[in-house]
This record gives structure tokens, sequence and C-alpha cells, in this order.
């Protein structure tokens, strides 16, 4: 079984190899154009490698300290899966691995980002479907890797630790670093890279747009290459990390719920979460491949229609993988004859969500609907209302994402408690995740689109080509937009189940070490505290997130005056401006910010648990930490993505000539380009940046578990 | 006992009583300012009369709802203090008193308040002494008539209840519907008059201010009355109810949990609440009378030594009444000899906790500080990056915040633990609250500081009086302004208290019911999801209530608007527009907009009680939505209170010309308009209404926790 769901890790590696190439024998374009091009290739790969060097230096003195809180400072247990200094040692490997795949997963994504967007740039002067499906693919490889990477850590450490003669039923335990290292990288490829995104965009824009009066993506604004980075590192290492980290972080954490069922399903009970994961792989893979369109086609509605395919196939996946794994020995349990067919279910519902979940950020950040159109209403009365009307509009759209999280884990878990299985409906919401994540790589594809075809726009842009193709990678574009938004939809809502899933595990591993932890009692007051704690947590460091784009951005606003300045060439078009200055000056900044937040992030929850175990009380304080952080973490960040989100589209919305009150250039226009340039900041460093600190909480603790106990 | 408690709070209405004659006794000044103060107080006593009838048709029919519940739909227990239609109609009845004190409480104030805004006006003609003493007794009849208010209502009912048999050991779960009342005329008090003030505030800057350029306060401005008006029902009568609730809410609450204690403390821990607030009340009269300054000194200095005068009053006053009444039989238990010693402190935590409050409060919102500085920077690059720097600032705010509330509920439970007496943790917590609340009082005095001095200089603005009488009344009202800020502070900070002590309140009701809800379990799903589903609460009533201010400054700027383009004459001063109008637009608008989202939040915990219960877990599920919605409130009503103060006084350093980067007029200052703009339902709509949401849903569930159990 595990050699399967190797077989199709590898198979699905493989295939984004292929598609890799393909793209890369597409046609380059211009010379004018392979300078841009080349500029952006440099910008990104020197970003990521200097943010590599950093977290790679985390990652080592963390490793080292994780080694050392195990082997020594920890009292060891007798619940111990393998002996204290082993189970140091695999749990400091696991780390390392973890934060090793991911790593690879994000650099080789960009990678073929990067030589995605000039491609897609030279396919549009011909062809739209070309140009799509290249960005598609582009997108693909990125979506396949960091799936496919992730399940190949985990289902290679498995059958690692197996053929070392493990115990599998121990296994999931001694795995719990390689999620903690993912989180990890993720959250400071995510937090780097958010920032060093929106610093480049809010730079360029208000010295650009607003102060110098050029365009967008205009060859003058010295900031323009480092704008055209920033989509890369942001949207695409950076939710390629987030997700990877979602995909791990839930596969041990279900396998550890199937431990507790083994007497039911045995060893397949925690096998199959990864065959799941991998029926999804393949599930994707046909939708991305049947992605085409007319020349004068929708191109949303094929990445839809793409989607709906992979769905469908995952869930027929889903309904395989159930009754394959999930059938009981119906002459010990007859009273769990159907349990497979309720767990089924539960991923039925989980996908179900994840549909959901699209429908809703469409809903909230789309101009067809009423939210953005109120915005853009209230922007004919100036900044200030537009912004009044934007924050009102991200407070109002967390309900409905609640009320649906709400129902997918209420329902999973009854499905789950009537499957006939004794205790299992927390392993009912588990299979739910697994549903929810099961289109991940299709939704990750989707995503790497975005900064695939808004980059190639730029390039269009930039090497002044004609007027016609310059319409079509502007609708390209737009549809860019949208599927990074819809992603973000998702990302919070596997956090969220997915946090979920993870406290469950934690309960379930306290109590492995032989301090059960039935009750999270938060009216306990340490407990209510270690709550409060955990919200404050989520608000402080958005705090940090948020201004660190501040700060940043200034420093770039600075440097694009002094070249003006400086330089009067280069508004007039006679000299060229110093890209690679800028490129620098966004890289030191975003570097250096996103270290405290990091810090912060991974030390608090530590600190709480220590604090609160002198209470005799660690444990139980540091899960109300986690459980209060995150549902405050999933409210926060759906109110910062889905507002910027919106935001963003009054913007457009006033652009594309369709509102009343005014076209471009007008009053209304210059108050939704101020709510514009705050959204930023909002969706794409602040809110992407909680998805993984929620995750990351859930992860620290699975791994520390053992030393608040 | 309670008669001395009844006692002290007729005098204190006496007292104030004597205040008001004093001050109505003080020359109203020339024609013009009373024609001025005329339009103020018509427009005030317009808006409070319709809001009142609006509460008072919406009490009606909840009261009815009450009665029916309890009488018709709960099962009766046998645990029931009296039978169950004589429990209803004490229920309804207390209920119905509550309601009604909070009403006359908020009537008296305002009606003060809007008679001491010209005296003060008047007094500053001649003595910058004679007006603070005005301002600063005008806001104590406001500030005493609350508190003993509450205190006279809560001691008669319960005098009243003893009179008629009733045994003291219940009469507490009798009253809890007068705490419920008080909310929920708070609730609407500070809803409405919140969204009446900023409506007016934003709707006569944006079109006053910004689109015809004449100064704030100008006569020409249809909206200034509205907004003059505006000052005193939303910052006087709102925030009077607020804290009208939490001291009837607490001292109730606390009644309950001194049931739990009676075998130690007798009928004198039931009492304890109400005399130690009793003795607070003299400490405030004493501080309130001392209150005075010399012509050139600095008036904040003045009401800063009250306030430290009332707190070591409060602090002797707390040490008298912990040893009178919370000295146990030392025969009977030895261990608990120096109990009274304990509680004592945790009440001196409370005293600190407020103080501490104030502090962080200031640092936050004064430009003194970084925060604001750090605002006023951000302004130099646009509207937008001045509105990034305030999130970030508001975000951060929380912080501090959170780490005190935690070491006071900590250090106060374990103060409780240790005292020697069984069970008395949470009883330690309960006590830090009345210390807190001790100087409410004063706390409330000052805040009504702020739009007496606030109105008096307006009115010495439209009058035209001489520039050095408004430099004076200018400093005032500068003053006054952090006086409203600090009573925020204060008031979030008592909410989280107070909360506190009402959940666990709430689990002693529920266990009185024989229902014991020892644990309230966050790992459970359906508990879990009425914690999201609280925090959920949290941010879409935020959303209403920002967008109502939205929406009724709308109808402001177009009423304007209209006045302007109709009659030309009004920007030229040879005109008087229409004030009245203007009045009556925000007056409807703002009791429309507050509707909806006040239903929303009574209705919602009954929801999520009933349905919860169809699982058999809704006492549980309540609990868990009142604790993650109190701390999720108690979050966002800091940012937004902190925020919205920060982005007012970057605008106020800019304006204040020790900015270096441009004064009144500059870039700078418009983009720090459009943050104070912004900040305006922030802080003075949202943040406030959500103080009273927190203790609605305490209140409310307190009152209906007998039907979901």
């Amino acid at each position: 079984m595990i050699s399967f769901v190797i077989a199709i890790s590898c198979f699905s590696l493989a295939f984004a190899v292929y598609l890799a190439r393909q793209v890369i024998a597409k046609d380059t374009g211009t010379a004018k154009m392979q300078e841009i091009s080349n500029a952006i290739k440099e910008g990104a790969e020197a970003f990521l490698s200097r943010q590599n060097r950093t977290i790679i230096s985390l990652s080592a003195v963390l490793a080292l300290a994780i080694f050392v809180l195990y082997a020594f400072v920890r009292t060891p247990s007798s619940a111990d899966p393998v002996p204290p200094v082993e189970l140091a040692l695999w749990t400091t490997l696991a780390f390392v691995l973890g934060a090793a795949c991911s790593v690879v997963a994000g650099y080789v994504g960009m990678w073929v980002s990067i030589r995605a967007n000039i491609r897609t740039a030279s396919a549009v002067r011909s062809s739209l479907n070309d140009a799509l499906k290249i960005a598609m693919r582009g997108g693909a490889v990125s979506g396949l890797f960091v799936v496919a990477m992730s399940l190949l850590g985990v289902g290679g450490l498995y059958a690692l630790l197996e053929s070392l003669g493990h115990d599998p039923q121990k296994i999931p335990f001694t795995m719990v670093g390689y999620g903690f290292g993912a989180s990890f990288v993720a959250l400071f490829a995510q937090l780097g890279g958010g920032i060093y995104t929106k610093a480049a965009d809010v730079g360029a824009d208000l010295v650009g747009k607003v102060e110098a009066g050029i365009p967008e993506d205009d060859p003058r604004n010295p900031a323009v290459i480092a704008d055209l980075v920033g989509d890369n590192v942001g949207d695409c290492a950076g939710r390629g990390a987030d997700l990877f980290e979602s995909t791990a972080a839930e596969n041990i954490g279900a396998m550890i719920l199937g431990v507790g069922l083994f007497p039911y399903f045995g060893l397949k009970g925690i096998l199959f979460p990864l065959v799941a994961r991998a029926l999804g792989l393949l599930a994707s893979i046909v939708g991305i491949m049947i992605v085409r369109t007319e020349e004068d086609g929708d191109a949303m509605a094929a990445l839809n229609r793409g989607y709906y395919v992979t769905s469908l196939l995952a869930v027929a996946g889903f309904f395989v993988t159930s009754k394959w794994l999930l059938a009981v020995d119906v002459s010990k349990y007859p009273e769990a004859e159907s349990a497979w067919f309720y767990f089924f279910l539960c991923g039925v519902v989980g996908i179900l969500m994840a549909q959901a979940f699209v429908y809703i950020t469409q809903y909230y950040t789309e101009y067809k609907y009423r939210p953005v159109r109120e915005i853009a209403e209230a922007s004919k009365t100036g900044a200030a209302t537009n912004i009044i009307a934007g924050i009102a509009v991200g407070l109002e759209c967390t309900a409905i994402p609640v009320l649906v999280i709400s129902v997918a884990i209420i329902t999973s878990y009854y499905l789950g408690l009537n499957s006939g299985v004794k205790h299992a409906g927390l392993f009912g919401t588990a299979v739910a995740t697994m549903g929810m994540l099961g289109t991940a790589a299709y939704i990750l594809a989707m995503d790497t689109f975005g900064p695939i075809t808004d980059n190639a726009g730029g390039i269009v842009e930039m090497s002044g080509q004609p007027e016609e193709v310059r319409r079509k990678t502007d609708r390209l574009d737009a549809v860019g937009n949208t599927t990074k938004a819809l992603t973000k939809g998702y990302a919070i809502g596997s956090a969220a189940l997915a946090a979920f899933l993870l406290f469950s595990a934690y309960l379930d591993e306290v109590a492995h070490y032989g301090h059960p932890l039935e009750v999270v009692n938060i009216a306990k007051p340490e407990v209510f505290v270690g709550g409060l704690l955990g919200a404050m947590l989520v608000f402080l460091f958005s705090s940090f997130a948020i201004r660190a784009v501040g700060k940043a951005a200034f420093t770039v606003i600075n440097e694009v005056r002094r070249q003006f300045k400086e330089n009067p060439g280069i508004l007039l078009g006679t000299v060229k401006p110093d890209y690679r200055r800028c490129v620098d000056i966004v890289t030191v900044g975003a570097l250096k910010q996103m270290v405290v937040p990091g810090l912060l992030a991974v030390t608090m929850p530590v600190a709480v648990g220590l604090v609160f175990r002198m209470f005799g009380i660690g444990a139980e304080a540091v899960a109300a930490f986690l459980m209060v952080g995150t549902i405050t973490g999933i409210l926060l960040a759906t109110f910062f993505n889905n507002s910027g989100g919106a935001w963003d589209n009054a913007k457009k919305f006033i652009e594309s000539g369709q509102f009343e009150g005014g076209g471009k250039g007008s009053d209304p226009h210059k108050a939704a380009v101020v709510g514009d340039t705050l959204g930023d900041p909002f969706k794409d460093t602040a809110g992407p940046s909680l998805h993984v600190l929620i995750k990351l909480l859930a992860t620290i603790t699975l791994v520390l578990a053992p030393l608040f106990v």
C-alpha cells in the first residue's frame, strides 16, 4: 500500500517534470521581452536564495533546539515510541526533512513559474489557448510538485521507519517533526514573500501612479521589476509553501487519529490519508490536462471546467479508497458494516466545503455582486468612506464561511459518530479535511497561474506589444486575480479544518503520553487566559506583518524618489532606471522584517506552555491557546483576504467604466486607489501569513506536546 | 446592611441633585450663545425621547417574551427559587426595572450635560477654574446618577424581595433580569448614540471641511448642530448606559458568587459587592469635589489628581469593607483567618488594573509617544500609508492590555484560592472586578466632562468669541478628548473582568438548576463551533455598526450638499442653514440603523443555545459562545478604540505644528484627516458598542440559562 503511494507520488513528480519540459520548449519571444524576463528571473532567484539561506540558518538552530529539548530536557515517558535519544533524533530528522522538502518544492515551482511567464507572453501573440495552456501547465508544475513532495516525504519517511522495524502504530508520533518543519518553512516563505510582494507593489504604486502619474507596469518606474518579482515570490513560492504545509500536516494528523481506530481498520486506517491524497493527485492531473479554450472563449470558464472535473474525480477516488481501506471486518463489528460509506460522505462534505468557499469568495470579491459595488459607491464621498465600507464588508464576510465551517465540522463529526465505529467522530472531521484537500494540486495550479499571467502582462506591457495583445493578457491577468482570491478562500477553509484535525491529534498525543487531556476546560481561569493569549498572538502577529510592509515600502519609495530626482532622464524615458537596486532594497527589507513576527509565532506557544506548566496546567492552557488562536485567526484572515480583494476589485470596477460615478482618474477612482493600497498588505501579507500561523501553532504544539505535560 | 447601601445611594443621588442645581445656577452667557445651546438641547432631547420610545417598545416585547419563556416554555425545576409563574414575574419585573433605571440615569445625565455646556462656555470667559469645575461637576451628575441608580436598583430590589420573605440565598437568582434589562438598554443607547454621533461628525466633516473648505464647528455648516448633539448622545448617554450596565451586572454576578460562599460569610458575602460599591461612590464624591486648577494650570493634571485621590480612598474603603464583611468565624475556619486580607488584595489588583489601563491608553493614543508619531510619519506618503500604520498600531495595542488582564485574572484567582476559603478562586476575580469598578463614578464624571467641554468649544466658536477664549476652550476640549479615550480603555478592561465574573456566575447558575456544568470543553466539536460562532457574532456586529455610520453619514452628506446647492447664501454666511433638518435626518437614520445589529446581538445567543440544546449540549455550547465571543470582543474593541484615538491625535499632532512634515492644510494633514474620519466609527461606534455587547452576551445567557439546560 505504501509503495502504491510512493509510486503515485513519483509518477506525479515525473509528470510535473514532463509538463515543465513542455513549457520550457516553447518560444521565448523577442529580445526585449527576454531582457525583462531575465531581470525578473534574476531578482526572484536572488530573493529566493537569500531567503532560503535565512530560513536554513533559522531551521538549523531550531533543529538543534528540538534535539536538545527532546533528548535532554524532556522527562522520558514509558509511552515513547522509541528510546529518548532515538526519538529526539527522529523528530529532528523529520523536522529537517519537512523543511527541506518544502524548500525544494517552493524552489522548483518558482523555477518554472519565472520561465513560464515569458513563454505565456510570447504565445499570447498567436493564440490565447496556447497561452492559457502554458500558464496553467506552468502553474501545474508547482501544484503537483508541492503536493507530491509532501506526500513523498510523509510516505517515504513512513516506509523508512517501517523498514527499520518500528511499530506502525507508533510511527506517526515519530513523524510529527515533518509537519513542523514544513510549517516553519512555510511561515517564513509566506511572510518574507508576502512582505516582499506588497512592499514592492505599494512602493511602486505610490511613487509611480500617484506621485509621478505614470501607469502601472511602466518601464520608467524603477520599482517595476521588483513588483513583478514580488508576484512570484509571494503568490507562487509563498502559497506553495502554505499548501505544502496543509497537506503534510493534515496527513500526519489524520494518521495519528487513524492509530486510535487501529482495532477497526488496522494499518489501512493509518495509511488511508496517504492513499486518498494520491488519488487526488491523479484527479488533479486529469483536470489540469483538459483545460483549453476557444480563441474568444472565457478563460475562467475553462479553469472552472477543469476544477469541476477534478472535484468529480476526487469524489470517485474517495469512494474507491473508502470502500477499499475503511471496510471493517463485519464478523467482528457487524454494527460498522457501512462505516466506509459514512466516511465517504465525510469526504464529500469536505469537497462540498471547498466548492462553497470558492463561491463565497467570489461573491465577496467580484464586482458583479453587492459588496464590491457598495465599496465603489462609497468611493463617491472619498477615501475615508471607501475604507469604512471596505472594513464593513470585510467584517461581514466572515459570517458565512464560519457557518459553512461549523456545518462541515458538525456534520462530519456526527457522520463519524454514527458510522458504527466507536469514537470515530473526530476521525470523521479528519476525513472531511482529506476530502477538502483532495483537490489541492489543482487549486495550487490555478493559484500559480496568477503570477504567471500577471508577469506575462507586465512583460507584454513593458516590451511595447500592440494593444490587441495587451487586451488578451489583461483578460488572462483578470482571471489570475480571481484564481488567486479563490485559493486564499480555499487555503483558509482548509487551514480551519486542518487545525481542528491537528488539535484533535494533539489531544490524542497528550493522552498517548499518559496524561489524558479529555477536556480543555475554558472555564478555568488559566485556560481562559491561554485562549486570550492565543487570540492576542494573532492580532500582534498581524500588526507586525502589516507594519513590515509599510516599513519596507517606505524604503522603496525613498529609493524611487531618489532615482527620479538624481536622474530626470528616467521619467523622460531616455535613461533606464536602476531596477536591480530596487530589487535589492526590497529583498533586504523584506527579509529583515520577517524575522520578528516569525520568531514571535514560534516562541509564544512555547512560552505559554512552559509558564502554565508551572501551574500544572501546561497542556490544557496550550490547547486553549491553540483553539482560540485558530478561531481568531480564521476570522481575521478571512477579514484581511476578502476586504483586500474587494477593495482591489472596487477599483477595477471603477476603471472598467461600468460605474456611473466616473472612470479612471475621477475622484471616486482616486479614493478607490487608497482602499486598494490598504488592501494590498491585508490580502497578500497578513491574511496568507495567518493561514500559515494557524497551522504552525498546531504543528508546534504537536511537536512540543511532550514538553508541556 | 442593605439599608446602609440604600442610604448611601440616596445620599449620592441627593448630592448629584445638589451639584446639578449648583451648575444650573451659573451664568448662561450671551443671547447668541443661548441660541446655539438651545438648538443643541432641542436636538439632543428630541433624539433621546425618540430613542427611548424605540427602546421602550423593544423592551416591552422582550419583557413579554421573557415572561412567556419563563412561565410556559421552560421546564420547571425543583431548584427554582420561587414557583415558576412567580419566578417569571420577578424576572420580568427585574428586567423592566433594570431597563427603566438605565433610561432614567441616562436621561438625567444628559439633561445636565446639555445645560452645563453653555455654562462652561460662559464661565471660560472669566475663569478657567470656574469652567473646569462646572464641566467636571456637570459630568459628575451623570457619573453619580448612573452608579447610584444602579446600586439603588439592585439594593432596592434585594430589600423588597427580602421583605417579602424570600430566602436571601436565592434572591440573586431572582434578580438576574435586572442586569439584562440594563444591558439591553445600554446596547441600544450605545449603538444609537454611537451611530448618531459619528454619522453627524463624518457627514459634517466630509462636506464641510473637505468639500466646502470651511473649518470645524463653522456655523455655516448645516450639520454642525447635529455634530454637537452627537457628542452628548454618544459620549454622555451612551457611555453612561455602558457603565450603568457594568456596575449592575457586576453587582448581581458577584452576589451569585457570594451565595456559593454562604457557609463562610453568610449574608455578608452576598451584600459585600453592594457595600464596596457604596464606599466607592463616597470616594468618587470626594475626588470630584477637590478638582480645581490655577488660571494657567494644566487641567489634565487637575483631573488626574482627583483620580488619584479617588483611587486611594477606594483602596481604603475596600480595606474597611473587606475586614468588616469578609472576616470568617475563626473558630469554625481557622485556616481562613486572614481571608479578608487576601480579598482586599484582590480589590487592589482591580484598582491597579484600572490605573494600568489608563496609562496604556495614553501611551497608544497621545502624540507624545511612539505609536501616534509613527502614524503621523506615515502620513507623509499619503492616506494609504497613514491607514496602514494606524491599523498596525491598533492591532499591536491589544497585546499589553491582554497581558494585564491575564495577570489580573490569574493573580486574583490565586489570591482567592489561597485565601483559606475553599473554592474562592473565582470569587477572588469577582472582588478584583469590584475593585476596578470602585472608581466608576469618577471615571464617568471625567468622561462626561468630554462632551460638555467639546460643546462649550463649539458654542464659543459659533458665537464668535475672542481668540483668547477659544484657546482656553480648546485646551479644555483637548483634555476632554483624552478623558474620553481613557474611559474607553477603562470600560473595556472592566467589561473583560465583569464578563469573566458573569460567566462564572452563569456556570454557578446552571449548576444551581441541577445540571452542574463543571467544564466547558472546547475540544468537543459542538462546543468549539459554539466558540467559533461567538467570535463570528463580534465581527458581524462590528460590521453592522460600522456600516450603519457609513449609511447614516451618507444621508447627512446629501442633505448638506442639497442645502449648499439650493441656497448659496449659506456658504456666504448671509442665510442661516436649516440645522433642524440635519438633526432630524441623523436621528431617523441612527435609530433605523441600530435595530438590526441590536436584534442580532440579542437573538444569536438564544439561537445558539436552542439549536445546540437539540444536541444535548446547549448550556456548554453557549458558554463557549460567550467566552470566545468575549475574548474576540475585548481584542476587537481595543483595536477599534485605540486605533481610532491614535488617528485622531496623529491629525492633531500634525495640526499642532510640532510635526516637521507640514502643518494644517499640508498633504500629510490631508492624509491624516482620512485616517481620522475612518477612526470615528471605530472609536465611537463599533468599539464602545462592543463593550456593551460583551456584557449583554453575559447577562442574556445568565437570564436564559434555565432554558438551555
